[in-house]
């Protein structure tokens, strides 16, 4: 057996049934050992940004890693961005990059950079196989880290003699490190706060979100003590909507977020780091809360969250989850998609047990508290702030998920980093509806221009404005296989979603937005 | 003034007149800095492939740099990929690249990375700024660097507060330095190797490429002396075509070169490494020269290659540039596009001083040949092995040269990794025609699938081949603001480019390939 075969038969027994594809000719020998073995399900991408923000939409809904497999440095590159966004989610992935032989990289072929280099600014764990009787090993060592803690993204590195070399090795499945404890020192603080009768609040994210009834819990912690429940702004995974708690997160625009902080004198912080600005900006705070505002923190990301909910409701004598409905959402009647339309279109659309992909940016502000009292579904966000996951996130998603209709709710200018995600939707005949909010502009750039000072004139808005020439997404999505159609009423928008979900297969909504 | 004027103040200063861009919220300093000055022009592309590959085929043709701003470590990774072509082709390019404000990096925010651990492996210098007072200067030393030796890939960091802060101070320009002197030592070894009377090479690159007499000074001393003169397969630059010496390059395939090499006892080297398989394969050698032909490193790619052709055609004797005339192609008639109809039209159809963008990849091969007799043209190549390059490379050397035609050839696979890029030759009107070659599959690759020794099942072939859905690439245009044709025979795509290369602004062949 090769040292491929060794490993793709390893990733196999470790769990691994997917890869996420865009290979090269130095992965060809991986290639090959897929096809042999047929182990997995081998999803092509056209582009390697497709194929990370797949793997992290996949891994979020999975909760195990698929593999991708990537050429090179330059091709890990391509696929960096949404591995940031899946690192910052802490969603398990195993990486499979390709290199040059070893023996060949000493001659500096075309392809030839650092890619240890190039991956480890994107990778939790990073590893280089060295010989076809340890890549066996070296595959299921990924796997672990990738599993290990919250979840983690993992990358080895595979010289094409490591695959092709005789002599592999099949590796029995390492057990993952589970997260932290988390802190039991830090929950008497928690309490002490929580029962201070000063304004408090409980910052929560990670697994947290992750199950119905520790969200439940939480709310009923808030009913019972009057404090207040946040989760951050964007988040791997919430299970949310009707019959669930309603979670709020905090809001992206530093002056909001800043308005809503102002309060509290003590934060408990479960599975989520201290509230930061996105970005600096001129004369205003890094640190969200205030600085006199006590933090608790009871539980890091990578320490055991759940546990530290439990702990906290089970000392504060909260048995049971709490729901308070939500109002159910109410379709738009005929009249422009403004974002409240949006919002209302979506909300009344969206079917039990939806996955959502939520890469709204501007547009999208009103979708998640509208949709609040929609059927139970599962939220997925931009975790690292890098856009262009939207498209890939839902694709992954679906793949995970083929029982369930996924929509992702998508800008328009993040849709273009990695609009291919439309044909592996259309190959793998995925029931994804993609509706497309077409402002026709970098909005929130426009938005942060202003919040640096600037007063900007013709030729910066140029740079921010992208309807010249317009986008046309009823047409690219059909160069892809993909049928689209555009809309331009709330009421037909609302129709146009129930439709495309109970359909398999994608679809493509292009929604023009009166914004 | 801040930091950001003065950076943009000295950058103009130092003759940088172009800004290709994909900025975010940490460059809106710059953005604004930009449009209150007025200095550059700036050019939108919707995904950072598109920024990078643009400002390499500007970089090749105006052989100074436009500067790219990107933004932050996942921005930056979104362009590696075609900053690896760049680095590998020795294409001036200074990037600037914005990360959180100094005092921000340290709270951790979801787009923070290692920014300068991402940049390293794809950057040939690189620079963090650390102040207003001192952007300007790190920009003047950032112009030097990629104006340095034959060209460099030059990446400065840019916090935000470094552009916003007051205290800027524009700096002035800073003289390059020039390439190497080339090995006078080894002149005399040249000499002698081509004076032996055995089979010497001549492998020349780099600069010596991009200019016509020093193809026909090296064309001249190969009549006079008998020596094989060959270019690399892949180069910056080539000015070649009708009334210009005719330089055949060496094949991709590994056992074609290494059948090509095999007679040599001599190489001489000039701005071209010694030649190595572009993969290695299984038993198959990594160099491709014979180990017992003797190596004359003549001048290294840093050096000055062209001193070295005057140099060495001074010492035979050889005063005059040779051409000996191809013969002038001739258009198809009607029938399939076969690979010979493909070139044979494409070289009928080229227009004096046409900038050919090659990313061909297989089907493309006899098109070089074919094009030797055509009107003088400038052949720009796919340098790095990175594929996804054409589309922004026929983009950024169109903004170089608004005056000459922009021919692209474009493998389909390859197109789909940046195809952004046709919308930002819409919105510049630039005359960019693409010729799309549609096999609908990753051609090369399952040659090189077989290379490795495999023999392929259905799956295996599955992930190499794109035709499900298939890519409708006129729509995919039209999407995208820029007209386009289906194009099914020879003698009709013949026509399509002549009508194309000859209007404004952008077009789109998609010829379908009967392969």
């Amino acid at each position: 057996m090769n040292g491929a075969e060794s490993l793709v038969r390893t990733l196999s027994g470790a769990g691994v049934s997917v890869c996420f594809a865009n290979p090269g000719t130095s992965e060809m020998q991986f290639v090959d050992a897929l096809d042999r073995t047929g182990l997995m399900r081998c999803v092509l991408g056209l582009f390697e940004g497709v194929v990370t923000g797949a793997a992290d939409g996949y891994g979020r809904m999975a909760k195990s890693p698929a593999v991708t497999l990537l050429h090179l440095a330059p091709g890990f590159a391509n696929g960096a961005a949404n591995l940031h966004n899946a690192k910052k989610a802490r969603t398990p992935i195993v990486n499979l990059v390709g290199d040059h032989a070893t023996y060949h990289l000493q001659y500096n072929a075309p392809l030839t950079a650092d890619l240890e280099g190039a991956v480890t600014p994107f990778s939790d764990w990073v590893r280089m196989s060295t010989s076809a009787a340890t890549i066996g090993a070296d595959g299921a060592a990924a796997v672990a880290a990738a599993m290990s803690g919250p979840g983690r993204v993992a990358t080895l590195l595979a010289p094409s003699d490591t695959g092709w070399d005789p002599g592999g090795v099949v590796a029995a499945p390492i057990a993952p490190t589970p997260p932290g404890a988390y802190d039991r020192a830090a929950l008497d603080a928690a309490i002490a706060a929580i029962e201070s009768g000063e304004k408090t609040l409980i910052y929560a994210g990670g697994a947290v979100l992750e199950d119905p009834e520790l969200t439940g819990l939480l709310n009923a912690i808030a009913e019972k003590t009057g404090v207040t429940v946040l989760a951050p702004g964007s988040n791997r995974r919430i299970e949310r909507g009707a019959g669930r708690a309603r979670i709020n997160k905090l809001p992206y625009p530093i002056d909001m977020a800043l308005e809503v902080l102002a309060p509290y004198r003590h934060a408990i912080l479960i599975e989520a780091p201290e509230p930061v600005g996105f970005f600096a900006y001129p004369n205003k705070p890094s640190r969200l809360l205030p600085d006199d505002t006590a933090r608790v923190v009871l539980a890091t990301a990578e320490e055991d969250g759940v546990g530290a909910v439990r702990a906290l409701a089970d000392r504060l004598g909260v048995r049971k989850p709490l729901v308070v409905d939500a109002a159910r959402p109410v379709a738009p009647g005929a009249g422009s998609i403004t974002y409240g339309a949006l919002a209302a279109a979506i909300a009344a659309a969206l079917p039990e047990g939806a996955i959502i992909s939520d890469e709204g940016i501007t547009v999208g502000r009103d979708i998640y508290g509208m949709t609040a009292g929609a059927p139970p579904m599962t939220w997925l966000a931009i975790t690292g702030g890098s856009i262009g996951i939207g498209p890939p996130l839902a694709t992954g998603a679906a793949v995970a998920c083929p029982d369930r209709p996924v929509v992702a709710l998508q800008a328009d200018g993040s849709s273009m980093y990695t609009i291919q995600a439309l044909w592996t939707q259309a190959r793998e005949n995925l029931n994804v509806t993609t509706v497309i909010f077409a402002n026709q502009s970098y909005e929130i750039l426009k938005q942060e221009l202003f919040r640096v000072g600037a007063n900007p004139g013709r030729s910066a808005l140029d740079m921010l404005e992208i309807n010249r020439p317009e986008l046309d997404f009823v047409s690219l999505a059909c160069g892809m296989g993909v049928p689209a159609k555009r809309v331009s009423d709330a009421a037909e928008l609302c129709r146009a979603i129930a439709d495309a979900v109970k359909e398999p297969g994608p679809f493509l909504i292009e929604a023009m937005i009166d914004g």
